[in-house]
């Protein structure tokens, strides 16, 4: 019999019960059903609701009707629609079938492993130095939601160009002109959900399995597994305190297909790249035809001098991908990067973007498009480098005046971040500071994880821009108290 | 001499000006620089700005300072760097490169290449049936502005869960649960930039270079694109009309590793896939160890009767992966797609949606979330299916009307669009069709595009989901008008 369980509309309870008659083989294959009066009057139900509920089955093809002789389970369906079903379950039994992964997934699946492995340190801390934390203040916030209440009155609904809305990039080619010396047509950018999107389009555009990239040692993650993802071959090249140096790299490296470098803030030391070793990349780039990949991700935040110029404003349409985000310098939600190309990778690159997503949502394109023209980015960034600069400050006069002569800080003079290296270096003195601050409810971070191969020293990282001023100096001073009673702690054994 | 190019702050003239004279071996390697009292006289302007560009150099590196006698030219700038300048040249010449894809690349570029095609026909017409086009209406805005207003005074700044906003997971589990059927967890959803993005890692999730697929002859674009752009071999299954008959499949396709299919509105079709295909094809899927692409992209819009249940809703934790998307719904430049997984792809697609772009941007996210929460999506659900209903009614009678016998309509049940089969079948007559309705300003779509082998009939695609009622109608003269001219000149050669 059909039962009704009382749930939604009554069609819906009659469709349901009917189906579920039928699987339970009530109504076997073949079997006339009572015509729609009749079950009507049986169920005490509407005719209506019982004539929806058999024009609802017979267009999902459990019943069939013949001319002038009524209406008919459909003797066409299949076995295993008519085992009996067990409580809770609907459908078919779940097959046992495993993941079945290609060779591309399982490397995929194995670097987003490791490096999801560090982004699990994250916890909720209130001293929390994590790198990469940004927020935009009251005045920002307000600006973008006028922005935003403009640009959804205004039709921005159809796809976008896949590369990316033409107002942002014109924009960006226009920003990058003024803070980078970077000329470029706005045709030659292409915007990405995240600099980490333009690590995989350059990944899969030049790298098939076995191809070599030549990355920094100590190399941001994010970049390493892109490029391990498709199966590249990683070339370690030793970072000094002047960057990346492209003489020291061996004949091996000729062949690479990729360089990655991080010239103006090196991820994660925080060295500066000098214009004559930017100068010497770019010829050893062009002598072995490769490209250069310059992740400039934090080159808006500088507190002695201006950047220096990029490496892409160096060699114009030469062997340069040069990329940049706003995730960094507005907030990482947000998940907008962008890629400057030179002109012959501009077809390839948008090729790939197209074939990937179709694009970048387009709204929130527009409410940065604006935003920029408007001066209010610029006056953005003019407020987060005062407060970072602030942060910078205090965090830097906090470890030298608690621990002195116990660290060396490097890397200090842009970003967002610093590296305090431990004259400590005993083995798992870094595990251990971190595990006792952790529980002072301050969080630092290890270098280590960036070494491919164990470094020969040992530091931590501290991002200053995420934190308030009385935070940064509390932190510092529970840090300092940790490392002491910690030093101390060892000196005794 | 160091000349001033009048641009911007005068330190900035003073560096660009004093960077010109290096490169230009006006002052050589290792050269003494005038102190900069000296210097600030010779060109009448302040001290201070002589220090900000002397600071300024130095960091990058084209000058050294050495104890008490002075700021010189670095000795060790590169040749490169020293090379006479150009007019309107500042770095080094660019280097004849060229684009060095990989076999990825160059297969991506390729697909993209063949399905971009398509998209040019994308034009400026005011009777424009073209497939896709949705555009919320004046409630939808105000409730979108309302919410974004809420979410981004709410903190949704920080990078979110790579598999998306967890309050949007539990609405949509939610609403698949109430529309489609569809038991999961919010942990089993993941949601990607648009389905073009669920596609694109379902192919790097699952397929080498040489694996199998099945698909849907014909079938929509997007899906051949991503899975030949791994390097997949496509299995064309055709489709009849019940969609495709997986019974037809030879043992070929045994070794596939994906079917991809379009059960509730196949595309372009528009037929449907009765109960029984739908359970034989999970058959087929299990024993073949398979797993089924449902892409149920438009299964919100249906006109005469409920959707049937979904193909993931027939096999628990069995082997589908639902693919349903907002950007049909809603609005394309949304790019808000989601994929309900089986337990056992959980883990690999959220490390490769982490791998790939660390998630869709959150704000939107949220609003969304906020927005299926409040009912304000099903009442947006609800008009836009009343509106879709009348401008469907309004093509098909008048296709009918004005061209009668002359055509067949198909998929007019379900989703946003038509197929229009043509008893013409001369080669050449669509194609002239399609260019005669242009002059007029109607726009409508072949669909032979969407057939990998010439299909035996010809027809058009007519999507009506972006036209007021009038243009609908208007269109729909214009079209069979054009039809009409066309059929006479024909029959008279």
């Amino acid at each position: 019999m059909i039962s009704l369980d009382g749930n939604g509309p009554l069609y819906q309870q009659l469709s349901r019960g009917l189906r579920r008659s039928i699987r339970q083989q009530d109504y076997r294959r073949g079997a006339r059903l009572p015509g729609s009066r009749e079950l009507a009057r049986q169920l005490k139900v509407s005719r209506n609701a019982v004539l929806a509920a058999y024009d609802q089955l017979l267009a999902e093809g459990y019943l069939v009707t013949r001319l002038k002789s009524g209406t008919f389970v459909s003797d066409k369906l299949p076995d295993d629609m008519l085992l009996a079903e067990q409580p809770g379950n609907t459908g078919i039994q779940p097959p046992a079938m495993t993941a079945q992964l290609s060779r591309n997934g399982l490397r995929a699946s194995k670097a987003a492993r490791e490096g999801r492995g560090l982004a699990c340190f994250k916890r909720d801390l209130r001293f929390d130095f994590e790198y990469g934390v940004t927020r935009p203040d009251r005045e920002t916030v307000q600006e973008l939601e006028r922005l935003h209440s403009k640009v959804i009155n205004d039709d921005a609904f159809d796809y976008g160009d896949p590369a990316g809305d033409t107002l942002l990039r014109q924009q960006l080619a226009g920003h990058l002109q003024r803070h980078r010396a970077v000329t470029v047509s706005p045709e030659q950018i292409i915007i990405t959900s995240g600099s980490q999107q333009a690590l995989d389009i350059c990944a899969r555009v030049f790298l098939d399995p076995g191809d070599q990239v030549v990355l920094e040692e100590p190399a941001y993650q994010g970049a390493r597994q892109a490029f391990e993802a498709v199966g590249a071959d990683i070339i370690p090249a030793v970072v000094d305190q002047y960057g990346l140096n492209s003489a020291s790299l061996n004949a091996t490296a000729d062949t690479a297909k990729l360089v990655y470098v991080t010239p103006s803030h090196q991820f994660p030391t925080g060295v500066v790249m000098p214009v004559g070793r930017r100068l010497e990349l770019i010829n050893w780039a062009v002598q072995t035809s490769t490209y250069i990949i310059e992740d400039d991700y934090d080159s808006e935040f500088r507190y002695d001098c201006r950047p220096l110029e990029a490496i892409a404003s160096l060699s114009q349409a030469g062997p340069v991908i040069y990329l940049g985000t706003l995730a960094k310098s507005l907030f990482p939600s947000l998940r907008i990067g962008y890629m400057a190309l030179p002109p012959q990778l501009v077809e390839p690159f948008g090729d790939m973007k197209w074939l990937i997503d179709r694009g970048n949502p387009v709204i929130y394109q527009r409410v940065m498009a604006r935003f920029i023209e408007s001066g209010g980015y610029e006056r953005h960034l003019r407020r987060m480098n005062r407060r970072y600069a602030v942060n910078r400050q205090l965090l830097v006069d906090g470890l030298r005046d608690h621990l002195g002569d116990h660290v060396e800080i490097s890397g200090s003079n842009a970003g967002t971040h610093v590296v305090v290296w431990s004259k400590q270096n005993q083995p798992g003195f870094i595990e251990q500071l971190i595990s006792d601050c952790r529980k002072q409810h301050v969080g630092i971070y290890p270098i280590e994880p960036y070494y491919l191969e164990k470094p020969d020293r040992c530091g931590w990282l501290m991002g200053f821009s995420g934190l308030e001023q009385s935070a940064v100096t509390q932190g510092v001073m529970r840090l300092a108290e940790c490392y002491r009673l910690l030093s101390r702690m060892l000196g005794r054994h």
